[in-house]
């Protein structure tokens, strides 16, 4: 069980959601309610969603599970991206993300399963990274029109570095300002055997 | 995108169902369907379910999302299990199993967010391991009355064989015979950091 207890913890810089259909771009609140479906009114809620371009071996709007409810990014990552980008700053909802946390490192390589903990109960179960794509990257040229090709470089430059999407494991409240609590799960190495059909291939 | 497509595949040996309330020992199936509540009419079936003492960090019954909708095991572990326990055999119904599979090496290992592909349109997502407990010990141990102690026994004899739990992230059906496709999550390597909040901490 020792394993399976929060062993980080960070802290919820912003709380953001978008109620638009024409853009993805997040505002901030001081709190949002999270039900099994997601941030009420939220472009990205719903207990499932139409396949896309991010899980290209579904045909395209196949109905699935949501598990991407919600999406999350560093205050130290958006920092980094900032820096490579050679721009002052790139803001949380110019990516479309619900929560903004401080304090995690390396948010974005958090591994699927792990679980964040809120004090109003609201538990998050982590998805995986979010693969960034050009359309914050469009976002952060219209705020830098000085700045060459922001759209494109974006995507190298937040690689790795733009965060998680997650769903909800358990409502309640989460509030700017709150601590996160983070439970890794139990680490699992897998290795494809080198014959796939194999049996005693040389699995960790 | 080479990462995300399936690299393993392996054989649904038996379906399995459990639709009592009195006891958790599964019964085979030509074939079944899944639903985003799992297998319709399984006793495990749900969008959610009350916490347990599988998740202890939860009062005990808060309502969160069901994660462990099907039980999976591995004919390969089920027969390393019987050999540990010296015992002819041990069947996937005894521990309440949905899904017995063959030929994906330690099917118990396989990480969370790890998904099976059917070929009846089914996907399932891999919560993680089932850890083994003493209920489907008790169940070995009435068909081996001769045995000591194998219901205490199995728990040892099971660990990290005892299989997955996995909910459902695409309707469809699931038939014995069927092949299944494993597509294994990015690779992720994530460590706690030696200072719990040090932002520089040495992290893979």
């Amino acid at each position: 069980m020792a394993s399976r207890t929060p062993q980080l913890s960070g802290r919820t810089v912003r709380v953001l959601v978008c109620t638009e259909k024409k853009t993805f771009v997040t505002r901030e609140l001081a709190e949002t309610k999270v039900t099994f479906e997601g941030i009420e009114g939220d472009r990205h809620a719903g207990l499932t969603r139409p396949a896309d371009v991010r899980t290209p071996w579904f045909p395209k709007g196949t109905l699935i599970r949501n598990t991407r409810q919600l999406s999350l990014v560093s205050t130290e990552e958006l920092a980094q991206v900032a820096e490579t980008l050679v721009i002052p700053k790139v803001l949380a909802s110019w990516l479309g993300a619900n929560l903004e946390v401080a304090g995690i490192p390396t948010l974005t390589h958090l591994p699927p399963g792990t679980r964040l903990f809120f004090p109003g109960d609201a538990v998050l179960a982590v998805e995986g990274e979010n693969e960034p794509c050009t359309g914050p990257g469009r976002v952060i040229e219209a705020h830098y029109p000085d700045k060459e090709k922001l759209a494109s470089r974006f995507v190298k430059a937040a690689w790795q570095r733009r965060g998680l999407v997650a769903w909800v494991e358990r409502p309640g409240v989460i509030r700017a300002g709150d601590e996160v609590k983070v439970m890794l799960p139990k680490p699992v190495t897998y290795g494809v055997p080198v014959e796939p059909t194999g049996k005693k291939a040389g699995l960790a």
